[in-house]
Order: C-alpha cells, then sequence, then structure tokens
C-alpha cells in the first residue's frame, strides 16, 4: 500500500521525477539530493513501511540484497574507498523520511569529515552479561 | 568456510566466548565489547565473508533478515527510541574486522553524542543526472 502523504512513496512510484539508478516492480534506487558524498544513493520500497522495524522479513531481506547489488556498482562509478550502508529507524537514529529506506554511502579516503561513525565506550561484564540474557530471552 | 586467522569466524562458531543474544545455524549475534551504546548488537555470519560486497546474494539477505529481527528484540529490551542499522564495508568506511557484521545501535534521545551521521551537501542537478546514468549503466 502507498500512503498518500508520503513523499517517498510518490518518488518510489514515480510520480516525481528522481535521479534512479535502478527500478524494477519492487524498488526504486535515487541519489540521494542531499549526499553526505558523491554518489550517495537510496533504496525505496515502492509500498509503504515506516522502517525495517515495521517491516515483513521478505521487504527486509530483499531491499538490502538489492542494496548490497546496487552498492557493487556504486563502487565500481566511483571508484570509491569503502562503503557504509545504513538504514535509520526513528528520529532518535537520524531518519527524517518515515518511509523505509537503505543509505549507500561511498567513502573516499581522502575525505576530511568524520561521518557515519561512533565513539566505542568500555563495557562492564556483568552488565553486558545481563543485556544479554534479557535480549536473548525476547528472541527465544 | 571458516578462515583461520579471523577472530569473528572464531567468535561466530563459539570457539571464542562472547555475550550472545542470538545463536543459530548460519548467524550468531553478540554484544559488542566496546559499545557505541548501551545494546549495541553484532550481527555475524559463521561462514567468512570480508564485507557485504563480496558475500553471496542469500547470505546478505538473511544476515540482514536476521538484523531486523534482532533490532526489534534490542529496541524492546533496551527501551531505546531509535535503531540504526549499519553495515561497513573497506577501511574507509570504518570496517576495522574484515567479517562480514551488521551493527544494530540503540539511539536513545538523550544522548549527547552525535554518531552515525553527515552533514548533507548540495548536489549539482548535471553532475547528478551523470552519476545516475553511469551507476546505472553498471545495473542494466
Amino acid at each position: 500500500m502507498k500512503k498518500d502523504d508520503c513523499i517517498f512513496c510518490k518518488i518510489a512510484n514515480g510520480e516525481i521525477p528522481s535521479d534512479t539508478v535502478y527500478d524494477d516492480e519492487h524498488f526504486r534506487a535515487i541519489l540521494d539530493l542531499s549526499p553526505a558524498s558523491k554518489g550517495h544513493t537510496l533504496v525505496l520500497p515502492k509500498e509503504h513501511f515506516d522502517d525495517a522495524l515495521s517491516a515483513d522479513e521478505m521487504t527486509v531481506g530483499e531491499i538490502f540484497k538489492t542494496a548490497a547489488k546496487i552498492a557493487a556498482a556504486v563502487k565500481k562509478t566511483m571508484d570509491c574507498d569503502g562503503i557504509n550502508i545504513v538504514q535509520n529507524n526513528g528520529e532518535a537514529a537520524g531518519q527524517t523520511v518515515h518511509h523505509l529506506h537503505v543509505h549507500i554511502i561511498p567513502r573516499y579516503s581522502s575525505e576530511k569529515e568524520k561521518i557515519v561513525t561512533w565513539v566505542q565506550h568500555e563495557s562492564e561484564p556483568a552488565e553486558q552479561k545481563d543485556i544479554a540474557a534479557r535480549i536473548a530471552a525476547k528472541l527465544s
């Protein structure tokens, strides 16, 4: 199902023009209009899902398979040194458009900006064991 | 195939202990020992692939399906406000262990650090059209 007021539904379904790099029955991939780096690409499902946590398993598997295939083409085309595949769920995670999308971000060894990175914190063994047990309990 | 000198091969296959949150025939998910945030989880295939660009399609689809399922459990357990799903390919993209892995990073509205983020740059329409056409040509 498409959602009437969703701009990514309109772009994915070709109702709003975009710089499309890939298009099939279920997904469209486009260049990000405000890229983190040259060649920054987004993969959008044509059907509306808010994010990966609310999408069905098959869509999640297929969108990332599609993203990896496109990432290989982006890498060859842009001759970049690395690629981040990033998918944000929720505003607190930096998601700005609430239609599932996967970012393919080319990375260049020459770049100066620090992006898609984080500080590694020390962990406390007893707390880690407790967290792991609680997550595992939700998955068993 | 496992790779003899790969630490993530050893962890995924249970030869080195870890705080495991999930384990099946093909994948193991563990807490990151040096987390970006509390509950930071990694999904590792038991077979060795350097990254998502060199893995087979089925493994890529399945690891991200598994990651999304675990991300939902992490979100419920940690009561976080968002989740980043991140997969880095190559040192230039921040990959430090060259065994395919997917990061599940809980995000909290209260957090002060800027992580998994980037600056949005303006794009030039003619250049975007050229880049899109060149990527599309590699995918057709």
